[in-house]
């Protein structure tokens, strides 16, 4: 009947038990009639035992080596995952990312898909055969193994669904659907039914790991039809999770916000007291990005007497290369009275669809904040979301009160219109 | 200068500091000017703990992917390695046996190598790189991942070695050599500085553990000059290890005993009261053969009354195996008085090219064995050695007083002229 791409995250391949259950729930789509395809993670905490080892041997281990060892993750979990399919009788084989040719580019640790060959895959379907994949890695025009970097399966799962034309692309991970805030910190927390494209891409951008946010972009420009469920679910019983969806029109039945994401993984720093001229911006960004360092949000405040104060947000794991690196280039390609660095922020999203069409989302936010007394430091829009960065302390407390004074908890209705 | 073929095994690259070291003993030799290919093993342990995974899930599992897991412990070890290469500034870079094109035949699990491309590392090595390849993996034409089997790392080596005709192959281990008997039960134990092709297929056949015997095969098969070293010596103070020798007219120089081999891991089984008919061998051991179970002794003793009794020996592991397939065959295949079994036995070779030409070795060894009260259930001959199989309890002692009674433990002569 319906082919379907079902991804397995590295929780729910996490011990042979888990893997066992795995195979059960493909058997159990499997006698529904259904064709198809499954793509794995690692099982979970492996990917970091293998990077660890490398990094023992260097600070900076050569990078298409580490693809050799951190692809070998998946590889065991495709062909453990495939042996269990067969102890239920079922007829399935395994392929590695070079195995399909999922062609890549040469950007090791961060390679991105390039081409699938489909053809031995739909063969294999086509006999009535499980397809098993590894997830994350490829394999460039030279052979060369490469890998998607990190949450990359789920790109992967996605790259399949939309080469094979699947008709869904089923995410298994382990909380069942997309919630409207994380339910450790919020406990009233709402599963979404639905969620459209653009609000999960905000999201999943903004720090909500339920999907990887590369992958939600692959899925809205190829249209796949995109489902989150839990790998936890009774076989059987399986819990309609969220579906992302792309009807433009819905919209207006949707919640104005549908959630509230956060991201504890970034360090802000600040170049104060730099001149206000053009070309300032690329002057301390430039090195940055020179240096393969992701920055997030940036802003630039209003300057004082020709000078100014400019910030900006990088991955926690890249704050002190970052501030090094400006160090380094400060007095060459800039003046600056101060570098001030601050690694214990957090950044709070508010994000829904409903933004475009109501104003005044963002007057309640801060005057949410400001009534709990949470300093608000930087502040970064788009046509749906809202983020701040503030102290990290402040983090649950902030999310806790946003979801309550956006009214998430209540069913059916995201926020009350303002 | 001299290209060589390096091979290090699995306690050899056990640990990260062990792999470190490793890539410091592989600097020495590239500083000297050699052209170096490296193949390594899995770290010691890693491979059971995989094909322990698949176990989990399945009593037998699929062949195919069963290799596609064993192959990830490899891979694992070339980018560390590598990756350790390049920390001390050399020129490295990893193949998987895919990567290569190390093309065997498809019988996964125990695949035999059929060709190796070797235009790939050929061009490494002309570029003063360093290759470092996966020993115990290859592809079949197909595609898929094969392995070699257990000590296929040692096949691989030399099948390099070979293919890319290589001035000589060090198998590096944790021992400095082939000794006359293993050291941890005769502690007069000597290394033999040179031991001939036939007599090193017999000890490895035999169970020394040092050599895989298909890797001495392969080796005899193209001339490749083998040497066994220690990965353990001080770098830059490497012993001489023991090279395999094909040169017939030294024979006679050579000691006529060159060592005493044992192997714990068989069974004996015992079809007892068979007819004495021909064809009786081949119907107890077509079925046999039909299942994949390896024989390694056979004997067959006179009958009497139109009866005889059927002795053979096979792998421990595949013993309740061998069992149950007769007492499925018996009485249909063949009739039987009955089937007896025994896994507590082990098996004492005595080795040396020098048995060509000397009698009486064969009898002062059933002597010494009777002095000590060591009763022997099946004796088996080739044309250099002399193999018994005893009872287990009996092992070390045996092989301490053949040592001693051969005056193996004196240098330069292997035994005393009979």
């Amino acid at each position: 009947m319906a082919l379907i791409v079902q991804k397995y995250g590295g929780t729910s391949v996490g011990s042979v038990d888990r893997i066992r259950n795995v195979a059960k729930r493909v058997a159990h789509f499997h006698r529904q009639g259904h064709r198809l395809v499954v793509v794995v993670s690692a099982m979970a905490g492996e990917t970091n035992r293998l990077l660890g080892l490398a990094r023992e041997l260097a600070a900076q281990p050569d990078p298409r080596e580490l693809d050799v060892v951190a692809a070998t993750g998946e590889q065991v979990t495709i062909g453990l995952l495939t042996i269990a399919l067969k102890e239920l009788g079922l007829d399935a084989k395994s392929y590695t990312g070079a195995q399909v040719r999922i062609l890549t580019d040469s950007a090791h640790t961060k390679a991105r898909i390039l081409d699938i060959d489909q053809a031995k895959l739909r063969g294999d379907l086509d006999a009535g055969r499980i397809v098993v994949v590894a997830g994350f890695q490829g394999i460039d025009a030279e052979g060369n193994v490469t890998t998607l970097g990190r949450g990359g399966s789920d790109t992967s799962g996605v790259a399949l669904a939309a080469a094979l034309g699947a008709d869904e692309c089923q995410i298994y991970t382990d909380v069942d659907g997309v919630y409207t805030a994380d339910p450790r910190i919020v406990p009233e927390a709402r599963r979404l039914d639905r969620i459209t494209f653009e609000e999960m891409l905000e999201l999943a951008s903004q720090g909500s790991k339920v999907l990887q946010i590369r992958s939600v972009e692959f899925a809205g420009k190829y249209m796949v039809r995109l489902r989150v469920l839990s790998s936890f679910d009774e076989v059987g019983a399986q819990g309609p999770g969220t579906l992302i969806t792309y009807e433009e029109d819905q919209a207006m039945e949707e919640a104005i916000i549908s959630g509230i994401a956060f991201n504890r993984d970034e360090a802000k720093i600040s170049v104060m007291g730099v001149p206000d001229r053009p070309g300032i911006a690329y002057a301390i960004l430039g090195p940055i990005a020179e240096a393969n360092i992701d920055v997030d949000m940036i802003v630039q405040n209003i300057g004082a007497s020709g000078h100014t104060d400019f910030s900006f947000t990088v991955n926690r794991g890249e704050y002190r290369k970052a501030l090094e690196v400006l160090e380094a280039q400060r007095g060459k390609q800039f003046e600056a009275r101060e570098l001030i660095g601050d690694h214990r922020i957090a950044k709070v999203s508010v994000v829904g669809i409903g933004m475009r069409s109501h104003v005044g989302l963002a007057s309640r936010m801060f005057k949410t904040l400001a009534d709990e007394g949470i300093n608000i430091q930087m502040i970064s829009t788009s046509e749906i979301k809202i983020a701040v960065v503030i102290d990290e302390k402040y983090l649950e407390l902030a999310v806790r009160v946003l979801h309550k004074a956006f009214e998430l908890e209540k069913d059916g209705s995201g926020a009350t219109q303002v």
